[in-house]
């Protein structure tokens, strides 16, 4: 039994767009309960037909992580834009282009990159400092005040460029292991992001604070001193942030459909077709400790079931995946019908396939099919 | 210093024509050596153009990992062609319009899936039984001989169905850590092959055996029984197979020129734009014994250096890409400039990107590019 109206003939992701809903639902009413700027992350989805749902909840802001994402959305129809990514000067001149039609925002961490910017821009553009919070991925420390200082003034003394806050991503909390190790982290970075505001404002300034990752932003109430939240894969959520506790199994939006093309009782293993290409080799820890690519569900007429018990992806090669199951489930797996996988890391997995299909048996629009370079 | 007339603005995955020639003609002369039949897994380029190239060594017959692969392929111009998947049976339609136009083989290795091609073609289809001869992956386990050939014998006594051989595909070289272990294993498995072929020969049948990976046929002279040959990953090679000792590090034909975008020297770290969407996350041991998503080189007129000591990807996110070096490699890294990670699985990097650019800047067809579902 596979959902209505689908035709499925290779490995598919489904996406059901209630609980796709619900998800876009509970953080913008999380924004607005909190009165911050809702810019949430595109590039989990990357579908122009996804960021039209989020218009319903208000949406006008977003977040991209390459210029030719923005260039996709803008497109769209989106018209203020960050791109949440150090900026690569290799792409200046469509960044300025870029300038030129959109509200365009800009990350940046160092003088170099801002001398860049104002020699080449024709119009202006918004520019974010990147604060490193502890994650360590990139940004100035968030403990060295006058450097971030020194960078702003900087900034604001240059031609075209606008100086709009500060931004910071713990993308740290994605390898905790419970909620509390989470929200600890955000409790911390955001302490020391309220510390560096308020030592701006002695100086004069002012700036919005932007803050990401959807594993703090799903979990925690505290948003103090907070002006805009940019989390991402809330959208479809993923089997990562289900183990760490920052959702339930029933929130996560996505699953990939796979024809089951092999069996081997003597190992208690199924061939799928669905590799690394489709699901990525992002892995979680198994029951019993192993690598797990990916729980496994049962497609039905309203979606998928809840995950087979000990049953779970073990291994994947380029085009093939291997489930290992027990005796009571064996009879699940037949060649030339389709199983589900919940992804680990649904972000990489959108961003492979060319298509993401609802369980209405809609194909939406992605980037990766429709904007190819 | 880039290669001369290439206009990098973001990740590229550049070819060495040159290099990836040698590889070619090694393996071809290889197996005009030892008088088997050349069929290369087209699964690595996944690239119509680099696939004429073979054409130049008298490759006429080839490999494929999809229905969808061999359709791109057909549509260029190749008519003998291997799908090298177990039958999914979600296609067959597309299975049945392919055999109508070109020699195609199909892997079996179950009644049922025969019972069901059998009832679906209307034109004959080559079929290979596939063997398991120790990987555990797919396939009937070789010591089962009586099963083997109860199954040969209902293929036989099928409409349209035509069997042609056994295959195998010894995957698991891809875990050893010697050029030793991986011809032990390959050594190992033939002789098992070996055995199974003069069985079936006491029952009248003399099957042509086709055997797969790279590793061992990269390294091995022992082809005794052999009569088809199907490697894939040596056309680019990587830095797995390179770590393994199946080849020199200049047989590595690609490299991911990346942007350097940012530069965090208080910890010796680089930030490029470059994520597991480009690289894919698999990993190789680095020399210190940390995860290492690629080897770093620099670019220059002629293509790439060799590998900066010292230096390699310690952490990839969707579009991040983080290097860690040491001191006196640190003046090598200018945010604006491109650097080369040298991939860890150049299969997987290839089917991710949209384009193969080589060295003289020609932009090669690919089918993720031309041939998007």
């Amino acid at each position: 039994m596979t959902p209505a109206k689908i035709q499925f003939k290779r490995p598919t992701l489904l996406l059901d767009r209630r609980k796709c809903l619900d998800n876009i639902r509970m953080m913008a009413e999380k924004a607005a309960r909190h009165n911050v700027i809702f810019r949430p992350h595109f590039k989990t989805h990357q579908s122009a037909d996804i960021a039209d749902w989020f218009r319903e909840f208000g949406t006008d802001r977003i977040t991209v992580s390459s210029v030719r994402m923005a260039e996709y959305f803008a497109i769209h129809g989106w018209n203020d834009i960050t791109i949440a990514f150090p900026v690569n000067l290799a792409e200046l001149k469509e960044i300025s282009v870029l300038a030129s039609t959109i509200t365009l925002n800009l990350l940046v961490e160092s003088t170099d990159v801002v001398k860049k910017l104002t020699h080449t821009l024709q119009h202006p553009v918004g520019i974010f400092v990147k604060i490193d919070a502890g994650y360590h991925r990139t940004g100035i420390d968030v403990s060295h005040h006058f450097q971030i200082l020194d960078l702003i003034s900087f900034i604001d003394s240059k031609k075209n460029l606008q100086f709009k806050g500060l931004i910071a991503h713990n993308g740290h909390t994605y390898h905790q292991n419970s909620s509390l190790a989470i929200l600890d982290i955000h409790n911390q970075s955001l302490a020391m992001l309220r510390k560096l505001k308020t030592f701006l404002a002695k100086n004069g300034i002012n700036p919005i604070l932007s803050i990401g990752d959807t594993p703090a932003l799903s979990l925690t109430e505290n948003l103090d001193g907070v002006d805009e939240i940019r989390p991402g894969n809330f959208v479809f959520y993923d089997l990562m942030q289900h183990k760490m506790g920052v959702c339930t199994f029933n929130q996560i939006a996505v699953v990939m459909a796979c024809p089951v093309v092999a069996l081997h009782p003597e190992r208690l293993e199924v061939v799928f077709y669905g590799g690394a290409v489709h699901l990525s080799k992002e892995y979680v820890n198994s029951k019993n400790n192993k690598m797990s690519f990916g729980e496994v569900v049962l497609l039905n007429e309203n979606g998928w079931s809840e995950p087979i018990p000990d049953t779970y992806v073990c291994s994947l090669s380029q085009e093939h995946g291997i489930i290992r199951t027990e005796p009571e489930y064996f009879h699940y797996f037949i060649p030339g019908t389709f199983i589900g996988v919940v992804p680990v890391h649904s972000c990489l997995v959108a961003s492979m396939v060319p298509h993401i299909v609802t369980l209405e048996g809609k194909q939406l629009m992605t980037m990766s099919c429709d904007f190819k370079p």
